[in-house]
């Protein structure tokens, strides 16, 4: 991933080695512009003496080799795109050879010899934006997709590609659509004192509008946290067992999700996926242990964790529990249950350490509790159950959710300006300012799927995107 | 890379991602097998509903979805390519996916989920050897292809896969054959007392595949080199700058190599491409100071790694040296040039601290002598010409490298054979016995293009292949 500006939009020919960057049996060279088969041509002889420019169909494969400085550098297949009908929307060419990283580097250099220049980064996106193949939005989800880890983040993504979101901000555009109208024609009627619509029905199209506005930007806490991965803080006072549980956890992932290798558990140690979500451990080893949760929460550190965490997993040492500590847990988890934002699970530990749950436990059972032995292994797979059920439990399906921060912005933005609409209907501003604010709203609206843009805006999404793509 | 045993060919359906590991905009999973058409269509959906496993065409890209449980994994494009026009010379099939890491294993797992099963390492190209489409040499070849790192490997690895050696390895066992045929002749005629050829003759067409046979082995020092990067030593005493020309050379690389990015600097510390040429530098800082350069050779490490150097850089600083200095620095010239496989160049360091080149050091000039200042990067670039120059001197051009020890040591074997054929015309042998060495010799050569080959064999070349290949 490098970032760059990419420029406005001219069809020259650009290339790139489009598949992952290293050592494989096979890598792609991408081109794309207006002169792609012209260029690509240049250094490719087909097999068949009967091809040639004019007789190579598009979406047709073409066995050949490409010669480099009058040398045979690989023996490749060819595939024309031609224009509408590629990623681009322009005339493309797509070269497979051997996955060299020599190879890779060398077609590409001859490709860029010949007459072709280095794609940025994203440009092949931006070019398919421009050429109106997908709206912003979707060229956004493009991006997420390549780099989704998770099948959650994954399945966000895919459905942005493929227009669920931008089909939602579609709608909510045309509601507003016909609200501005609506204001326009009693604008236009004004002086004459007609009144087409009543202010009260008014408030009401609004109210609408700002209920589906508000859904998608609270969506936004859901969606982001699905994207990065949901996070976990483990709680507790020290020497309960909170590393062992991690550690326990950890291990239990690897069983899980052992039929997908190279997932990200190196990069960033503490993530685990679980049945597709990806869950984020953050540590809270500061809790000290002769003060209560709720103190230790005012240690700014520590607080800041557990406030950005979504799941709270609360590790006692049941087995050396008393009817004292038990209060004192009880009353942290009625400081916990009423953020709606939070999740609060206690987790008894050491349980292998006691025979039964002794009588003045008993109300644990009524609170969302997993009793394990993280030292012994059992019942991890309770706990990861319980995570992955919350997590299930508040994602909405495949309802769209919002994911990334320029659309959450947009949209505040957008409820900003509705909500500006709202206060001008109260205290009776006149029907042209109030306007104003309504075409406001469009605009953040349109500027989600790229209806309004500017140079700036694309060139920080597609600045983003790794070369190639 | 992982090693594992391919079974013995059979046609069921194996699948592998085919491109780089790690995330792209465009990654492959490629499926061959008799069935692969059909297991492919069971989790691809082509766009078009006119498209039916019938109706597909060779050699033609699909726009198509892939499901996974149901719902959409992602947006791809599917290839067919019908036997035997195919990699593997069977039914094959691509698809080509966006290249996040997470689709990229979703999708070999849906393909397996519907019938496919993992394919071994090397287990494609495996296929394309079982079914004829290359021979043993040209499969090793693909294997070195892909892992070629500079221009030099590279065409090597071309020019193998491309049957080069292979036509060289034929001639000569053709030459063989028609010498075994005239043996055989002699021996159904033996009891009539005919002499076809007589002895000298046979000796005479013995020494031409014999010269041909030692000149293939002998490029294995060249063609290994030119593989795995040529050797340099840098030797000399503490202080005349070592380290500060090495430092100098490989800035001069980065410079050189910079319209090449990602070459592999970083993992072997000390290897740089010059003009396509791959050269790794050995360190032998262990000279000692006090005594002079034919009895530091003695110390048994440093020995080894001079004894492994094709190229020996000896520093001096020219600037301090006397006439006793020189007289030794000549004494140990001598003692180099005399070793046809290595390379002596002087490197007569700091001349930034003198101002011309005293009376005394003008025997340097008749000697392959490099003035440079490591220091200031002063002539750097005449020494990389110069080592350059020494391996395209050293390089047969476009004749064949066998660069493969397994194709060394067949050859080694069928020259011992032929010289026991020799040996036995010489002692007058009688002609049974030495047409079973002949056969022998045959067989070696055979090995190489796999000819004869065993289960055994083909498990150790294709396991070292990547998966995907």
């Amino acid at each position: 991933m490098e970032s760059s500006q990419p420029v406005s939009y001219n069809s020259d020919t650009i290339a790139a080695v489009a598949t992952p960057p290293g050592m494989g049996a096979i890598a792609i060279v991408r081109i794309s512009g207006k002169n792609s088969l012209e260029t690509a041509l240049k250094c490719f002889k087909p097999k068949s003496s009967e091809i040639s420019q004019n007789t190579i169909q598009s979406h047709h494969l073409y066995f050949g080799e490409v010669y480099s400085e009058g040398k045979v550098l690989d023996e490749v297949l060819l595939t024309y795109f031609k224009a509408p009908h590629s990623y681009t929307g322009e005339d493309a060419v797509e070269i497979s050879c051997h996955g060299s990283e020599y190879v890779q580097q060398a077609l590409l250099q001859t490709i860029l010899d010949v007459g072709a220049r280095m794609a940025s980064p994203g440009e092949f996106t931006l070019r398919a934006f421009l050429n109106g193949k997908m709206d912003l939005a979707q060229a956004e989800a493009v991006a997420d997709l390549i780099a989704s880890e998770s099948k959650a983040a994954h399945r966000m993504a895919i459905n942005q590609m493929r227009g669920g979101f931008s089909e939602k901000i579609s709608e909510l555009r045309e509601k507003l659509v016909n609200f501005a109208s609506l204001l326009e024609l009693e604008l236009d009627f004004s002086e004459e004192d007609v009144e087409f619509a009543n202010r009260e029905q008014f408030i009401l199209l609004l109210n609408e509008i700002k209920k589906e506005l508000v859904g998608l930007k609270e969506s936004f806490v859901m969606g982001n946290v699905l994207k990065k991965g949901i996070p976990v803080a483990i709680i507790g006072k020290p020497n309960v067992g909170k590393s062992t549980l991690l550690n326990a956890i950890l291990n239990e992932e690897k069983a899980i999700v052992s039929e997908i290798p190279g997932t990200t558990r190196d990069a960033i140690e503490d993530t685990i996926t679980l049945e597709g979500y990806s869950f984020r451990f953050v540590d809270t080893a500061g809790l000290r242990d002769s003060t209560d949760i709720v103190e230790n929460m005012g240690i700014e550190k520590t607080y800041d964790k557990i406030e950005q965490a979504r799941l709270i997993l609360y590790v006692c040492d049941i087995s050396s529990m008393n009817k004292t500590s038990m209060a004192e847990l009880l009353n942290d988890y009625k400081s916990y249950i009423n953020n709606k934002n939070k999740h609060f699970i206690l987790v008894a530990n050491k349980i292998d350490q006691m025979e039964e749950v002794p009588g003045h436990l008993k109300e644990l059972l009524d609170l969302e509790t997993v009793f394990v032995s993280a030292k012994r292994k059992e019942n991890i797979h309770l706990l990861a159950e319980t995570l992955v059920n919350h997590v299930k439990n508040d994602s909405p399906g495949d309802d769209v959710l919002v994911n990334n921060s320029r659309h959450y912005e947009a949209l505040r933005n957008a409820l900003d300006s509705i909500n500006v609409v709202e206060q001008g209907f109260e205290n009776n501003i006149p029907t042209d300012l109030v306007a104003i604010d309504v075409r406001q709203a469009l605009y953040y609206l349109g500027s989600i799927t790229g209806e309004v843009t500017s140079d700036e805006i694309l060139g920080n999404i597609f600045g983003k995107f790794c070369i190639g793509k």
